[in-house]
Order: structure tokens, then C-alpha cells, then sequence
């Protein structure tokens, strides 16, 4: 600025507060808060803090097993409640689980072995009153073609039951280290875009491999990309059988009508969960009168009576399949943590009670540890058999014991009953249960609200229905990350203006009546300062100033003598970003023109006083408020017009 | 909020100016200008606008070849100035380039080829008038360590020589392309600390295998790991030869000392610049006299004559070892622009003149591209060089001229003089140029301003030093990346209070005096709402709730009633976001308080708006500035007091 000398702090400014700088906090301090936010955002030790040592360990109890927490506090009103609930799913679980192990290419009974272990196991962990425990349709199908790529289903029966539950050991231990080292937040990466087009995406994939048992089909792809599918269903037109597909319609008309009536009269809820067991005794006794098991219609056959077999020997862990249970425990252990936590977390919503997301980790991995050892596969809280649940009124996890007793039972003594039951069946009430995973309005909706959400969506939704499964998610995972990244590498930066009637200043792109000071140009950068924007923000920063000046100069207006910058949303800087508002300064002067810094927060304050920046820039150059600094700069335009320097322009612009 | 009837808007602040949502944009509008953002962030094509075609045309070629705009201007004294520093950068190319050739573990003539051809294609192209192109030694290590790892230099040279033009092709074409697509921003994500740690890691390993030349031993190990080093030096102790040993200690010493004193004065840049061509000079004829050569000191060996040979046809596309080379082209290239750029960028600050990412990497990619066909590998403008030629006084890219010409008459003619150059000062020369990339006291300001960029430059030196270059660099930015995304994951929030004699409201922990409202929460969220942190948000801030009504009840305070969500640092939402303020709303609306919004910016306000957000909080709970909402529930306090409705506590918390 050479031979302009200021005549600063002008006395009406100096009264104003000053940028402060925050306390200095000992490094192991941040370190602990940091990592304390990271990983205990809920507190959850909040409760354990100043009680004796017995109270500590009944609520250490109570933490690890909430059982001991409502169990006392149990009501025979709510054992009414859960009664009835819990047959009511109970009545859903048992079709369900016999056709979603079909679907993953598993003996039926393990559907039933399923809703059994791993329900009472959640039932004493879980932290959630109306969660019910039980296979899904998007972990069964990614288990059948994960495991299915490399081991023959068919072919090699043993091999494959063993591998699946392998890989249902591998996804336990992963979500229980998952909640016990508070990495819950991973779950978090899957966003709500994510989840809608990869559920639709998956469901579409489900209903296409319906086709087999509604076709009547021997001979079926084990690919479950939409392309193969479509060719090996219209390969073989003429082994499709008519009798099986009219009744396959039949039979999900019929499961969607009973779902319409119960969604609109929520009272009627029983009808709609009902329905698959009744389709399935009509089914078996129409077919047990007719004998069309002899005519081609398949049927379940023998199922095994008695309870789960242990299965801990069966687990694995020499064998050249090791790292394909290993990815698809991971894969599949995150996809049911995904669905269980949110189906979890929505129900606790609407009751208003607390779920703590690492703490369900824990309780599904210890379900799934223990169903490995008991013949079962992945379990976790489907959306379905929760939403009836709830509305059948549950109050507690009991209804989730009632259903495992109900399960036992069938398990003991009916099985026999399925064996004439028709697999169409079976495809009826998968294809039913995944039309109402698809949920168009929903991207309709992201659509109007976030374009790049829908992007995400469809991207996952035609990875897995023309990729697979795996392909979908990755493509809209990646995505999202991203967008954040992108969010941090190209940061919007605002040219803002005075709000008329008022003292703020406001982007003049929102704010279309906000009016800019003349000598004076105000930015706000709306991100952190890091690594990846610096140089972008330097150039960015560069060119506002030229555009500013060459507006100035076009419509005559004073020239320009300050830049303030807003800081106020910068959240965070490093080096990089240090580095780049001290060559921005130098830019700056280089130009003639003043850098004002307007309302740093605490983390910019603190960096910038350690890098020396804050004596580089001038202390006095730092405003609490963009209002501030910009009466600041007034006053100086003011005093510096009536300076004799000011009238030779040549040292505003060649220095 | 049930029988609570507000009197709402009190006449006082109706006054103020409302937030407003932005003027809704074509879709296509959007997506334009966020592309616009993305990918020409300094709008290179403005000064084409309003132009007659012809003058576009100049303008273009102009564009391209920087060389066309400058060249018209170009005078007798800056001819001068530029020969003396070409001829400089000429004596220190030479031993250098025979240097780092060797150390890719090619024939020493690349090293002279190297400084030939693409410094006359980057004289064109360039548009940086300092930067001095040549080999580097990182990436001739990483040449060394990719290539060498597949194909063994010493018995199969030729095809080991193939790959290295076809990754230097495939470096050429990436970096081209990278320009071209606009896509220079990934060159940000290296930041700062990690190129630190990077390079010092890199000079250390460099360093280690330079023992191999100081020590005199025949074999050595591939690996370039500190471990596999020190066991391959220390298992042949009694092949040492000390004749060797002293003589590289005393070179290093020489060159250290000049490079010193050249730093002190920096008149005389000439005498480090000097340094290595007089001690190749030296050596050669201390050997020469001396008959070393047969005494078991390794000497350079016959160069053959004449320019370089073209090797267009020896870039091989068929091959098993192709993704080997694509592989190295890759990481070098981005390596050498990451180098390049930020040299280019440092000279051009000091000088203030502008230089265009994008259009250098195309200019490098060009360069790298000619050079793969003209027996050179892989070039780039290394710092040391470049250094040399911004103190010897350069002008323009001329100097890069005069220092190819220069090195045409070496491999015209002199090439027979390095018959007889010691290994040994090779290994002095690349030593002591490493020594200058370890900038410990660069690390020690990381750890002074910010630990985690600290964390990021060790991690990177440590991965390079026991593990490989490539492990280094891909831990760096991992940590990089994970701490964009932990800064979105993890977003801070802050109690606000009013800053006394002031209107504005700032974090109670950067503002130690700043003092809370009674009944008000003023809270600010510091980072987009994103999928990834909307979880972590509604749980945070309900926690801030909790701990505000703790306190509150403790301290006998009157009780909570409103919570103001500053939201000016909240740059961009997405759907997920847009939910968990839904949520927000919900579980502040249960616990009989009402939620205010202060200052939401475009993005928010214009997909609140799509989502009907703002409808169900209510227009008029969402103001302007902190203050005004401050304001507004002061009043609303005021007048809910006197209100008889408020007689029965129980209203506000039991709904």
C-alpha cells in the first residue's frame, strides 16, 4: 500500500467487540473431545457417571440386556398385547422364512430354524419394543448369488449350507465389532437415496427370479442381472407351464388386494398378515385333494421335524471358499444393519423412545453369532414383519418370544403339513412382499426436492438391476462420497449485498433486493478451507475481483478499495487453506486493494494465530460482523477521499 | 402445541425483512452452472467472448501455444538473460539427467535425451516462464520400484526399456487428457502435507539407494524399503570399499557447501548450479588419470553419440506386461504433475503472473507424449531445476531452449568425456539434491497450526519409507479424503450467545463472555446436512437439548421454550437432510418447544420450500439473522407469560 497511510482504529469501530481468539486447550483435551464426538456422540456412559459401584453394574446390565430394564417393569396388560402380536407374526414369519431360504438357494426349514434362535436372542438384547427378527429377501438373494458364483447350490448342497453359515458367523462378528467399536456412523454412508434404489433395485431383482417358480421352470439362470433372466425365461417359452402362472397371478392378486384393504383400514392389519399362511394351507390342501404334485406342480416336500440342529462344526474356516463367505458376511452384514437400524429407529420415532444405533449392532451381531451356531442364516429386522408387528399393537420384544415359541412349535409338530405345500406358492408370496419395496413416489419425490439424490437412486436401482447386486451399491455409494467430496472441492462462494431494512448481508443471488456498497466487495465462502478447494478458492476468489472490477469500470461506479471476505461458514481449515488466504493477501495487495476478514470461527481464529497470519493480515482487519467490517471500510473510504495521497491514483493500481 | 394459542406476528418484528427463497432456475440452468463450476472454475474462454472470428482464431493458437503470445514481444535483453540461464540449467541437466536415468535403472543416455525433445515442446506449449523441465528423481524411483517389481532391468533390458517409453506414453496421454476433461482438480487432493511427506520419503529411500554407488556394491537389493535396504547393506559389509565411501562423503560434502553458500548469497546462485558438472569434470579426470576404472571404481561406460533415436516403434501395446506399464504411466504422471504444477505455480505467485492448471497438464501430457516417441521417459519441471533458473534470472520458456541446444551439442559431441564419470558422483549429486526435499521444519509448522495434516505428512513419509512409494501416497490420501468426509460425518455444533455491546451471537467457546438467552437454545450447525451426518445431527442436537434442560433445571433458570437452529453455515442439504429437520421439528414439537430457523441460505431455503418443510414450521418461525429470532421469541416469551393459558405447566411438557 506503499505511501497510503491509514489513520485506524477510527474511534467509532474501536468500541465494537473483537474476533476472539479461543482459549488454548492442552492437545490431549482436542484429541479426547474429537474423538469422543466421533465416537460417543449419544454419551452413552452419561447415565453410569456419579452412582456406586452395585448401581453401576445393574445399569452395565441393564445396558448389555435392556430385558432387565422393561422385564420388571412388565405389565399383564402387555403380555395381552404381545400375545397377539407375536402369533400375528408368527402366522407371516413361517411362509416367509420357508420362502426366502428357497430363495437363497438354502433347505426350506432353515427359514423356520431362522425365526427362531435369533428372535429370542434379540429379544433379551435388543433395544428396539417393535422390531421383529427374521430373514430378508435382499440378504437371502445377495447370500444365493455371492455364495452361488463360486460353490453350486445343487451340485454341492453341503458345501454350500456350510459356506452360508460361515458367512453368517463372519456378518455377527462384523456388526458386533461394528457397534462395540462405535463405527456405527459406517451405516450412515448408505443415505436414504441409496437405500430407496437399492431396495426397489433389488426387489425388481427378486420378483424377475419369481419367474422360475411362477413359470413352472426346471431349468433357471443363476445370474440376476435383468439380461439373463429375460433370456433364459424366453428361451424356454415352451416349458412354461400355464396351469402354475395362472395361479401364481391368482395367488398375488390375491395377497395384494388382502394389503390394500389392511393399509386402509389399519384395524384390519390381521388380514393382510394372515394371508400368506392361508394361501399356503389352501395351497397344500388344494394340492394334497388333487395330487398335482404328480401332474408337475413342485411342491416344498419332506421337511426334517425337530428343532435347530447345532451347526457351530459346520463353520468353515480352512477352505479355498473362505474369502467369498468373508465378503459376503461383510456385503450382507451391512445391508441388514442398513435395513434392521432404520426400520428400528422409524418405530421408536413414532413412540418416541430411544434406539442407540451401536448398541443394535451389537444385539444383531450376537443374534447372528449365535444363529450360525444353530443352523440359522441372516437374520435382521425386515420392514415388513415390523410394520405388522406394530400395528398389531406390540408393546415389547415378548412378541418376539411369542413368535419364536409359535415357530418351535410348528417346527415340533407341523411340519409335515408343508410338505404338499406348491412352490408357486412360495413365489407368490415373495413377489407380493417385494411389489411393496418398490417405492416410486418416494423417488418422484427426490427427484422434486434433490436431483442428485435421484441420480444416486437410479444409479443404485440400475446398478443392481442390469449390474448386480454388489455393482449397485458400490456405483451409488461412490457417488454419494462424491458428492461430498465435491462439496468440499468446489465450495459455493457468494457475492453478497445489504439487505434492505436491515443490518445483515446476504447472497445477492437469494437476497434479489440486496444492494452492494460501492469500493466494497463482499464474499462468503461456504465450506471448509481444505487441501482440495485451496487452489480452486484462490482462483475463484481472483476472478470475483476481476468481474467486480470490470462491472466497476463499466458502469463508472467508484473504484474497488476492499475485499471482505465472510468466513462465518468456513467450519475448518489446514495448512493448505492457511497457505492459500495468505497468497490471497498477496494477491490482494498486489492489486491495491485491502483484505478484510469478517467473522472467523474459532478453528480459523485459532489457525491463523499460530501461523502468524493474523499479525500478516492485521489484527484490525478482523471483524466480528460483515456489518462491522463493512462500517469499518466505509469510514476508511471516507477519511482516505479527503487524503491528499488519494487524488495521485496511479499508487492505488501500479503498486 | 395444542391450546397455546400464539399472538402471532407481534407488529415489531413483522417489520423486519423476511428470508427469502431464491428465484427458481430452469433445471437446466443448475446443472449448467454447477458443470460451469466444476469444471472451468476460471472461465478460460472469456476473452474469446465478443471477438470477430479471426481475432478467435489468433486468440485459439494463442491458447494453445503460449509461445505465439509472447513470441511478438520477446526482446534482445530478455535473450540475454535467458541464455545465461539456460546454459546454467544446461550444467546442472546433464549430470542430473545421467543421474536420475540411472537411478530409473535405465541407460544413462535417457537421462540426455530427457532434456532434449520435451523441453522444446514445453518452450511452446508452457505457459509458465520458470519452470525448467527435466527428469525428477521420485518419479525415475517409481519407474525403478513398478517396472522392476515385473521385468528385471539387468537381464531383460530391452523390454524393460520398451515399458518404460510405453508408461511414459501412457503418462503423456493421461496427463493430456486430465487437462483436456478439465479434470486438474485431482491434483488437489494431494495436499500440501502429504506431497511433504511424500517427497521426504521419497528422498530418504532415495538416499538409502544411493549407498549402493557411495559403498561401491555390486548387487543390491530391488526393494526400496529401509528394511530390505539396510539388510542387503549390512549382509556384505566386507564388500565395502572405504576408497569409494570417502570419496562420495567428500563430494556430498562439496556440493552441500556450495549449495550453502549459494543460498546465503543468492548472487551466486552459479556456484551450486556449477557444482555437479565441475565435480562429473573432476571425477572424470581424476579416473582417467588414476586408471580407477581398473581398480574396481564403476564408472559410466561408453554413451553413444548423436541425438535420440526415435522410439515410436518400440512402445508396446500387446503385452503381459502392459498393465504393469499402464499402471506406472498413471502414477507418475500424476506424481510429476502434482511436482510440475505446484513448481509452476510457486514461480508465478512471486513473479504475479496467472498460469492455468488444466492447460499445463495438456502442455506436460504433449511433452510427455513427444518425449515417449523420442527415447526420453518421463519428464516433468522438478523444483531444484527450476529454482535454479528463476535465480539465474530467466525471462520466458526461451531459457528451456537454450538449455535443449545446449544439451543437442552434449549428445552431438561430448558425450565420449563421461566415459570414465564415476559412479560415485552420481550418487553424490542425486544425494545431495535429495537432501534439500526432506523440509523437516515444514513438518514442524504442520504440527504447530494442525496436527491431522501432521498426522497425514507422517504417514505418508513412513508409508513411503518402510513400506513402498505407492503405499505412501495411498495412505496419505486416504487419511486426506477420510478427514473431508469426517469433517461432513461429524459436523460441529455450537451453543451461540450474544457477544456483549453487540447484536451478533457467537459460539460460548470461541466467545467466552458471550452470554445465553434464559428459555432460548441457540444452536449452529457448521457443515452441509448431508446423508452422512443426519443421523449423527438429531441425535446431537437432541443431547444439546437434554444437557440445556439439565443445566437449566439445575440452576433454577426459567425453563427451556425455544430452540433457534442457526443454519448459515449449512452451505447445501440433501434429502436425508431434509428428513432429520422434519425429525428435528418433530422431537423438539414432543418435548413442548417450538423450533426457530435463523438465516437459511439458498440451497436450503429452496429445497425446503419443494419439500413443503417450510410450511410445516411455520414461515414465520424462520428469520432472518439470530438476532431478529432472538428477538421474536423474547417476544413471544413476554407474551405467553401473562397468557393464562401458561398457568397450567403441564401443557407444555405432557403434549
Amino acid at each position: 500500500m506503499g505511501n497510503v497511510d491509514y489513520v485506524y482504529p477510527p474511534a467509532n469501530v474501536e468500541a465494537s467487540p473483537r474476533v476472539a481468539i479461543p482459549p488454548q486447550q492442552p492437545f490431549i483435551t482436542t484429541i479426547k473431545n474429537s474423538l469422543k464426538e466421533t465416537f460417543f456422540p449419544d454419551d452413552p456412559l452419561r447415565q453410569f457417571k456419579n452412582q456406586p459401584a452395585s448401581r453401576k453394574l445393574v445399569l452395565g446390565l441393564q445396558y448389555v440386556f435392556p430385558i432387565f430394564e422393561w422385564g420388571p417393569r412388565y405389565t399383564l396388560d402387555f403380555l395381552k398385547s404381545d400375545l397377539i402380536s407375536g402369533i400375528t407374526i408368527a402366522s407371516l414369519a413361517i411362509p416367509q422364512g420357508i420362502s426366502y431360504a428357497k430363495l437363497a438357494n438354502l433347505p426350506p426349514i432353515l427359514g423356520l430354524y431362522s425365526s427362531f434362535i435369533p428372535p429370542l436372542v434379540y429379544a433379551m438384547m435388543g433395544s428396539s419394543r417393535d422390531l421383529a427378527v427374521g430373514t430378508v429377501a435382499v440378504a437371502s438373494l445377495l447370500t444365493a448369488s455371492m455364495l452361488g458364483a463360486e460353490v453350486n447350490a445343487t451340485e454341492n448342497p453341503t458345501l454350500y449350507l456350510h459356506l452360508a453359515f460361515t458367512a453368517t458367523f463372519f456378518a455377527g462378528v462384523f456388526q458386533a465389532l461394528l457397534g462395540l467399536f462405535r463405527l456405527g456412523f459406517i451405516v450412515d454412508f448408505l443415505s436414504h437415496a441409496t437405500i430407496i434404489g437399492f431396495m426397489a433395485g433389488a426387489a425388481t431383482v427378486v420378483c424377475l427370479q419369481q419367474l422360475k417358480g411362477i413359470l413352472g421352470l426346471d431349468h433357471f439362470t443363476t445370474g440376476t442381472d435383468m439380461v439373463s433372466v429375460m433370456r433364459s425365461v424366453f428361451s424356454q417359452t415352451h416349458k412354461w407351464r400355464w396351469e402354475s402362472g395362472v395361479l401364481g397371478c391368482c395367488f398375488i392378486f390375491f395377497l395384494l388386494i388382502t394389503r390394500y384393504f389392511s393399509q386402509k383400514k389399519p384395524k384390519f392389519f390381521w388380514i393382510s398378515a394372515m394371508a400368506p399362511l392361508t394361501l399356503v394351507i389352501l395351497g397344500s390342501v388344494l394340492v394334497y385333494l388333487t395330487h398335482a404334485e404328480k401332474h408337475g406342480v413342485q411342491v416344498i416336500g419332506e421337511l426334517k421335524k425337530g428343532l435347530n440342529p447345532m451347526s457351530f462344526g459346520d463353520l468353515v474356516f480352512v477352505s479355498p471358499y473362505l474369502s467369498t463367505a468373508f465378503k459376503t458376511g461383510i456385503i450382507t452384514a451391512i445391508i441388514a444393519l442398513a435395513e434392521g437400524i432404520a426400520v428400528g429407529r422409524s418405530f421408536s420415532m413414532f413412540k418416541n423412545y430411544h434406539i442407540d444405533g451401536n448398541k443394535e449392532m451389537i444385539a444383531f451381531g450376537m443374534m447372528n453369532i449365535a444363529g450360525s451356531c444353530t443352523s440359522c442364516y441372516l437374520t435382521t429386522g425386515p420392514f415388513s414383519r415390523s410394520a405388522v408387528n406394530y400395528n398389531a399393537g406390540c408393546k415389547t420384544a415378548v412378541s418376539n418370544i411369542v413368535m419364536a415359541i409359535a415357530v418351535m412349535f410348528t417346527l415340533l409338530f407341523l411340519t409335515p403339513l408343508f410338505h404338499y405345500t406348491p412352490l408357486v406358492v412360495l413365489s407368490a408370496i415373495i413377489i407380493a412382499a417385494m411389489l411393496g419395496l418398490i417405492k416410486y413416489e418416494e423417488a418422484i419425490h427426490l427427484w422434486k426436492v434433490d436431483k442428485f439424490d435421484f441420480v444416486v437412486c437410479m444409479s443404485a436401482y440400475f446398478g443392481v438391476v442390469f449390474g448386480s447386486v454388489v455393482i449397485g451399491l458400490v456405483l451409488a455409494l461412490a457417488l454419494s462420497v462424491m458428492r461430498v467430496l465435491l462439496f468440499v472441492a468446489r465450495p459455493k462462494t457468494f457475492m453478497l449485498g445489504n439487505v434492505p431494512d436491515s443490518m445483515a448481508y446476504r447472497s445477492v443471488e437469494q437476497y434479489t433486493n440486496a444492494s452492494n456498497i460501492p469500493g466494497i466487495l463482499i464474499l462468503e465462502i461456504d465450506a471448509p478451507i481444505y487441501f482440495a478447494n485451496s487452489n480452486y478458492l484462490r482462483e475463484r476468489i481472483a476472478r470475483w475481483i476481476d468481474e467486480e472490477e470490470d462491472r466497476v469500470k463499466a458502469s463508472g461506479e467508484s473504484s474497488l478499495q476492499y475485499v471482505i471476505l465472510n468466513m462465518a461458514a468456513v467450519g475448518n481449515i489446514d495448512t493448505s487453506g492457511i497457505s492459500m488466504l495468505d497468497e490471497v493477501k498477496k494477491i490482494i495487495d498486489r492489486r491495491g486493494l485491502k483484505l478484510v476478514l469478517a467473522n472467523p470461527g474459532s478453528e480459523v481464529m485459532k489457525k491463523m494465530n499460530k501461523s502468524d497470519l493474523i499479525e500478516k493480515i492485521g489484527q484490525e482487519w478482523i471483524h466480528l460482523t460483515v456489518g462491522e467490517a463493512v462500517g469499518a471500510c466505509k469510514f476508511m473510504l471516507h477519511t482516505t477521499k479527503s487524503d491528499p495521497v488519494k487524488e495521485e491514483p496511479g499508487t492505488w493500481n501500479n503498486v
